[in-house]
């Protein structure tokens, strides 16, 4: 009850709009142009390795009311984050990070750049998440392959590969460029790139090609209509790595018709 | 910082409680002998269409700590709201909803008379809710068929019907009156009236008959056996669903019976 | 608003502190040098048997931001909770319980020593959790065997069981002494000591001897490798059980054995 509110040592930007009832920590930086909402705190103080590291937020960053922030994480411009949702300490995350409310970021994690993560995604730590991924609510990134053991097998996603809602991803698990984890799945191992994952045994099921709308004709890789919800500077990414991923699916079926023919 | 804690454009009604450290916004009514707890808030601005749309809040409201309610939704009279939920724009909710706690209301949904949320609930855009449905922790009702689209397909969940825990809906699915979606199923497509709706295929397995108690011998239609719980102008309604619910079921049970001889 | 923050008739402890915007209601008793994040709600009112009874918080406690702690509860010495968490009335729950953050603790619940709950755990009421159970993330105990009922059929896990990410537990089910629950699992009925069970059927898929990782040879039961993580006073029970869980392994092994011969 002491101490200020707003701590002097932090590194307020230009027109940085901060609701009420907002505790900001020593070591933090807000870049310009940004807003928190009522309630939060922001730059929660970490134990171990990252004790007393900065919190570095960049520009035009939204936080949404009641949420914690740790220090000891790094974010790109233009992050959005929900309500009530907790970002713990070594988090690196790129430009234009999306998280929704009721988030759980445990820190220790990698993120690219236009990274969206809708309502209660769990990430746990050691995770890498590449560009353009989507995670879906209730998908848990776990680490411990056999729990409790203290190892941590962190999660990598490849660049724009989805996993959907309730999804789990086992310790280790590297699901490749483009693939996609159907809702409730549990994928392990190595996902090939363009691959379909489904169910509880995390089969490969196919190709992201079996995705087709029937009404719409929408179909997947994603990135062939879904490019106009991003900001120009994304779209060079978007339009390689489309191709990138039609590649990948080319040379999956490939793959995958020859081992039906054994 | 600068603005009034409680706008002095807020209506609110006699008898309310307001607890300390709570943010009313501009356009919000709420209704008399209305509790509203610690650190909540209410009327939060929302964005597009809703912007600056009325949050109506009827009589008898109990809202608990943490809670945030967005601008542009109308609720009935005695809404009851756990701790730490959220609900954002464009909710058109009726009489005596109860929502728990961390409910992940995400707006532009329809919700019937004396529906009941328990904690965790996570209700995706364009959703319809009828009279006297049970939801229990951990569902979502997702609404894109082929994320991320932007395409969007909302559950409708018949009157009197139940999604059990962790369940999936997937998008554009119906639930027919009565119906029964057990602990982590993911039902699809139209599930008719009065069926049982189990595991990762969604399969009906059948209708709600076989869903009886050895020890006591409850058994559903619930109706028949819970409607103590309700108010008595709910009675009337829980009656004349029961009637028809039964007679879904038997419809039912002589259509798959049908269908297994054949 | 009219009452102080902190009430008069609490018992706080020495060297306890208290972060801004923490409301403390009357019946609660904290222990010496606990400490108390800001936003907190402890000692929040409870309905019918447990309203006005007391909370009693032992010593050395963290509780984290944003957690709500109802009346009628008492924690052991050295309770740790994380942010955003509800707890409510009708806890007892023994020493060294760590609580992740987003946890939903229904109230009516008896927990042992040294338990570990990660990030969003929901116990349902009549739970019954025995010494060194491990429960993770969005793991949900359950408790109605035909919802909605009114019945209320707790869940028991043994001492040193391990209930993985996303399981739900259905109504009634005992989990022996240290068996381990999958990922995604959902158990029911009795599961015997040692057991290990997987997938949405809850299938007894052999004992926990199958569990074993290949990198570290680290392998259940994990009493055998973690017992560092735990405060000296655990280590004699730690040893003690993990005897007591290898027999129930050799036991349960003939016992399946016999099952495959006939």
């Amino acid at each position: 009850m002491a101490k200020e509110l707003i701590s002097k040592h932090a590194v307020i930007g230009r027109n940085v709009q901060i609701g009420d009832f907002v505790r900001i920590h020593d070591n933090v930086k807000i870049g310009d142009n940004s807003v928190i909402g009522d309630f939060c705190v922001i730059g929660h103080p970490a134990g171990g390795d990252f004790a007393g590291r900065p919190l570095d937020i960049g520009a035009n960053a939204v936080i949404r009311s009641h949420t914690v922030v740790y220090e000891g994480s790094t974010f790109g411009e233009n992050l959005r984050v929900g309500h009530s949702s907790l970002i713990r300490e070594g988090v690196k995350a790129g430009l234009n990070l999306q998280i929704g409310s009721f988030n759980d970021l445990e820190g220790d994690v990698e993120i690219g750049n236009w990274v969206r993560f809708h309502s209660n995604v769990h990430i746990g730590r050691g995770a890498i998440i590449g560009d353009l991924v989507w995670i879906f609510p209730y998908v848990v990134l776990t680490n411990d392959p056999i729990p409790p053991s203290g190892l941590k097998y962190g999660v990598t996603l490849g660049e724009g590969s989805v996993v959907c809602t309730s999804a789990v991803v086992l310790p280790g698990t590297t699901i490749g460029r483009g693939a996609f984890v159907a809702a409730m799945a549990r994928p392990h191992g190595n996902v090939p790139a363009g691959a379909l994952v489904v169910g509880n045994q995390g089969k490969i099921a196919g190709t992201i090609r079996k995705l087709k709308h029937k009404e719409t004709g929408k179909q997947h890789p994603w990135m062939s209509h879904f490019s106009d919800y991003y900001p120009p500077e994304a779209q060079m990414k978007i339009e390689e790595l489309h191709k990138l991923v039609l590649l990948d699916v080319e040379l999956l079926e490939t793959l995958l018709a020859g081992e039906n023919r054994e």
